[in-house]
C-alpha cells in the first residue's frame, strides 16, 4: 500500500479535524515536507468539537486521495483519532517518527484543547509514544493566510527533530495569532489558560412550532497569569503548551487520602 | 418548566452517555434521590466513545421523558457534555449543587478517561465549577446488576456533601468492579493508570468487494503502581481517581524553556 522509505528518512503522519480538503492541512503537508516523508489521513468531512471521539460501533472505510504531489493521502469515515489508529495500523504498518495535527481553522487555546479534534489526534499520537503537535491558527475562515503558519511550523518541526531524545510522550498544543509573520513576537511556552466559553443556547422554533436550541457562547478569560497561552496570542506570541494525558490531579488525591469513604 | 426547589434542598443534575434508556442512569437517579432533587438530562440514544464533543453545526431538542416517578427527566439528541450545558442554560436556569453522571455501562480507568462520554459531561460540570463524579461499572451488559454500585454511589455522594467546602472544580471518576457488595474490599484514592489499549482493525469486504475495517483491541496495563486505578479494580476496590481539566506538562514546560525556537 506504501512505498518503503529511503534510510533514515523520517516519517511524518499528517492528521486534522478538518477534512482533507481544507487549506489548513495542505498548508501544514507543504511545510512538512522538507522534514521527511509525509503520509496523510484525515477525515472526509469536517469534525470540529468532536473532542476524543473514537469509531466502535460502525465500520470505518479508508479511500486514496490526491492532496499534495509527491504525498500519500488517505481519507476515512472515521473521527480525527481514528486517523491517527489507522494509520499506524493499516498504512504505515509502523509508528511515525513524528505526529503532526492541523493546522486547525480556528484558535485551540485553554480549556479548547479539550474539546478539539486537532488536539485530540495528536493526544492519540502521544499516548502512542509518537511524539506530536496540534497546530492551530486563529483565523476560521477558509480564505485565511497559512503562510506565517507555515514558517512556524517549519521552526518548530525543526527544533523537535534537532533534539534526538524527546520525551516519547511529546505533545505539543500550537496557536498561532492571525497577524502577518512580522508582527509575531517570538515563539513562547505557556501553561493553558483557565479561559472558557459562557455558554448559552439561543432558543427558536421550527416551521412546526417545535422548539429547538443552538450553542453559542461569549469566549472569557479568567486567568491573569502572563505565562498562559491566551496571554501570548493577545501579545502576539505563537503559544506553546505542552500536553499531558495524566489527569490525575495529584493535589487533590492527597487531600481525598483523609476522606471516609 | 421545573418545579422551584425546597428552602436548603441541594440539586443534584444527573446525566449520561448511554442513553436515557439505560439501566445505569435509573439506578443512578435511584442512589441520589435521597441527597435533594434529582433532575436528569441525557442523550436520546448511546454515545460511547463521544470524548468531549459538543454540538455546533446542528440545533438540538430537548423532549420531557418518565423516567422515574418525582423526578424531571429529559432527552436530547446532543453529547454527553451538551446534556450538562443544557441543563444548566435551559432547565435549571442556575448550576446544579452536584452533577453525576453514569452509571456507565463499562470501565472508564485508566486511558478511556479522555475517550469516555461520561466522564467528559462530568468534566463539564467541574469546568463550570459544579463538584462532579462519573460513576462507572466493570459490566459492559445491560443486564448488569447495579444494586452494590448503588450503595458506592450512596457513600461517596454521602462524603462529598459532609464536606462544606469542597475545591469547586472537584470531579471524580469512579470504577467499581463487577463483583457481589461483601467482597468489594474497599474504595481506594487512585492516580489514572498508564494501561490502553493495544488497537487493530480487522480488515473485512463488504457484499460490492469493497474494504472495511472494525476497531478492536486487547487492553494492556504498562503502569507497576499499587496506587493506580487498574491496580485497584483488579484487587476488588472501587477505585477513585480525582481528575483535572489544565492539561499542561509544567514538568516539560520547563524543559522546553531552553529550546530555541
Amino acid at each position: 500500500m506504501t512505498r518503503k522509505p529511503k534510510k533514515d528518512e523520517k516519517i511524518i503522519l499528517v492528521v486534522n479535524d478538518d477534512s482533507v480538503f481544507a487549506p489548513g492541512i495542505k498548508a501544514l503537508v507543504e511545510a512538512a515536507m522538507p522534514f521527511g516523508r509525509v503520509v496523510v489521513v484525515a477525515p472526509d468531512q469536517p469534525q470540529s468539537g468532536m473532542g476524543h471521539a473514537i469509531t466502535i460501533n460502525k465500520p470505518l472505510r479508508l479511500e486514496k486521495v490526491n492532496l499534495v504531489d509527491g504525498v500519500e493521502a488517505f481519507t476515512t469515515n472515521g473521527t480525527p483519532v481514528d486517523c491517527v489508529k489507522l494509520a499506524v495500523d493499516k498504512i504505515l504498518h509502523r509508528k511515525p517518527d513524528i505526529c503532526l495535527s492541523g493546522i486547525n481553522h480556528g484558535a485551540n487555546h485553554s480549556i479548547n484543547v479539550i474539546y478539539s479534534g486537532t488536539m485530540s489526534a495528536a493526544m492519540e499520537a502521544s499516548i502512542e509514544s509518537i511524539p506530536s503537535v496540534g497546530f492551530s491558527l486563529l483565523d476560521y475562515r477558509m480564505t485565511a493566510d497559512f503562510e506565517p503558519s507555515k514558517k512556524i511550523v517549519s521552526t518548530i518541526v525543526a527544533e523537535i527533530l534537532r533534539h534526538k531524545k524527546v520525551d516519547k510522550h511529546l505533545l505539543l498544543n500550537v496557536n498561532i495569532p492571525s497577524i502577518p509573520y512580522e508582527k509575531i513576537k517570538g515563539i513562547k511556552v505557556c501553561k493553558q489558560a483557565y479561559a472558557k466559553y459562557e455558554e448559552k443556547f439561543m432558543q427558536r422554533s421550527d416551521p412546526h412550532g417545535k422548539k429547538y436550541y443552538w450553542l453559542t457562547g461569549e469566549f472569557k478569560n479568567f486567568d491573569k497569569a502572563k505565562d498562559s497561552d491566551v496571554w501570548a496570542l493577545e501579545n502576539n506570541y505563537v503559544s506553546v503548551v505542552p500536553v499531558q494525558f495524566d489527569l490525575t490531579n495529584y493535589t487533590i488525591k492527597k487531600q481525598l487520602e483523609n476522606w471516609k469513604f
